[in-house]
């Protein structure tokens, strides 16, 4: 018999990351059960399908009941009210967490409906994904080197944030911990900036165009084809952050306007040099 | 004894668009001869190596004198004088053509330099290429289901402009035939606003954060990679169209810039839908 890091895991929201997540757990043998839990059957039967989960409920109450950790990844707004639901029907001892893309709307929504339980509210962020969302798309190699962010507060028992750690490790990702605003800052510049700006230029391209287009339009505006819901969410959450991303983003444009308007080429290559610095230093 | 179509190709600058025509060319048993021209002779080895040349030479003048068709596939700015130098050299009937970035420039450098021969000059632009460079990088499938664009002038002879359609479509690119504006100014939107775009962009995040950066950053910017220099003589050869598409990519941006200053989740809702239809129209 397997020695199990963990009895049963509640994936809520068992999407593209919970299915994953679940896929990920269930194949490296560290879990006993992986309970599902959505709206819909159909999607607990497709996460069934890839292997994501082990058992299936529409009811959250009841598929948390013998958790010991409950994972929260559904749609960013709906994050809150699932991680309160699940410290509410939890064991006393059980720890939730959750995937959501933007960490301090959700600490404090948690914290003021439920600040007695919140403690056990260990937020977090694994930085993958894909333009593409459901169970269907999931892989088990999805947070494989990936960054996964934690965002612990001082009330939290150290031993929740380690094995909230342990979970991300086992699934191949590094963990790191910041503050929850200081992952919405980063976070403004890294993820949400370039959504938008992709979807900008997205945006902005004529559609009659689109013969004309080739692989450097299609990998720099990607993420456009990205969930509009979720999107709405992300940006609207973590607005101030953004804008000033934004602004910043804008200024530097206007920089490259003023070089192409005067046929500058001397400005034109230090912008392209730095920039060509920059993204060379990211890697593939 | 195989029938090639071509005894002897020239291609000058076998760099990576250049390198990866001469294999698909050779491996596609369509010509017997594929005579390389560059400056150093560590380009000519390379492209040896990879199997993208037959010959070569550091001498164009010698190189393309038995050349039924000449291909010029030098940076963009040293287009025009590849082009001169090849007419002059080459045999009254043989066929010129290139594959600039952009095409209006070139077109009317080579007709002021040389108005006679110049009718023997196809314009073309194979819409392929990557962030890398050089001829190791080839890839004999670069043109595969790619669009290569003509911009034929009515001076050209019938028949050179369907030998160099026949060219492309040789290595599994489909043809079309545009006015050298019309092409320049496509580009401007599907081709030069992204490489900007991703490089401003790039030049936006604070390089402190990279570790926070995904896949979504990394194919957002990857064109910022891009040659330097290429990159500088593109946007100032075409710059009157670069400025036009980034002025309308600059109030695209003021549009989100105001729903994400409101916070106004409507409007980022139909901003988003719109980048995210025009997006999957275009394919992955």
């Amino acid at each position: 018999m397997t020695q199990h890091r963990w009895n049963t895991i509640a994936i809520v929201g068992p999407g593209l990351i919970g299915a994953s997540l679940g896929q990920a757990l269930l194949r490296r043998g560290v879990v006993g059960r992986v309970v599902g839990v959505a709206r819909r059957r159909s999607t607990l039967n497709q996460a069934r399908q890839v292997g994501a989960i082990t058992h299936g409920s529409t009811s959250l109450p009841r598929a948390v009941r013998e958790a010991e950790l409950v994972v929260v990844c559904t749609p960013v707004a709906a994050v809150a009210q699932g991680v309160q639901a699940a410290l509410e029907h939890t064991p006393p001892q059980a720890v939730v967490t959750d995937a959501g893309s933007v960490k301090e709307p959700i600490v404090q929504a948690v914290w003021s409906a439920c600040p007695k339980q919140a403690t056990r509210f260990v937020p977090a962020h694994p930085l993958a994904g894909s333009h593409q969302s459901g169970p269907r798309h999931a892989r088990a190699d999805l947070f494989q080197d990936r960054l996964a962010i934690l965002t612990p507060v001082r009330q939290n028992p150290a031993e929740a944030v380690e094995q909230v750690e342990r979970l991300w490790q086992c699934v191949g990702a590094r963990t790191v911990r910041l503050s929850a605003r200081e992952h919405d800052r980063r976070m403004a510049w890294t993820s949400h900036l370039p959504h938008v700006v992709a979807a900008v230029l997205a945006g902005t391209v004529p559609p009659r165009w689109n013969d004309f287009t080739g692989t450097g339009y299609r990998d720099t505006t990607r993420l456009a084809a990205g969930e509009v819901e979720l999107w709405v969410q992300i940006l609207t959450e973590n607005a101030p952050q953004v804008q000033r991303a934004l602004e910043q983003f804008e200024k530097q444009l206007q920089q490259w306007l003023r070089a192409v308007r005067r046929r500058d080429a001397r400005a034109l290559g230090r912008l392209l040099q730095q920039a060509k610095r920059r993204r060379d230093a990211v890697g593939n």
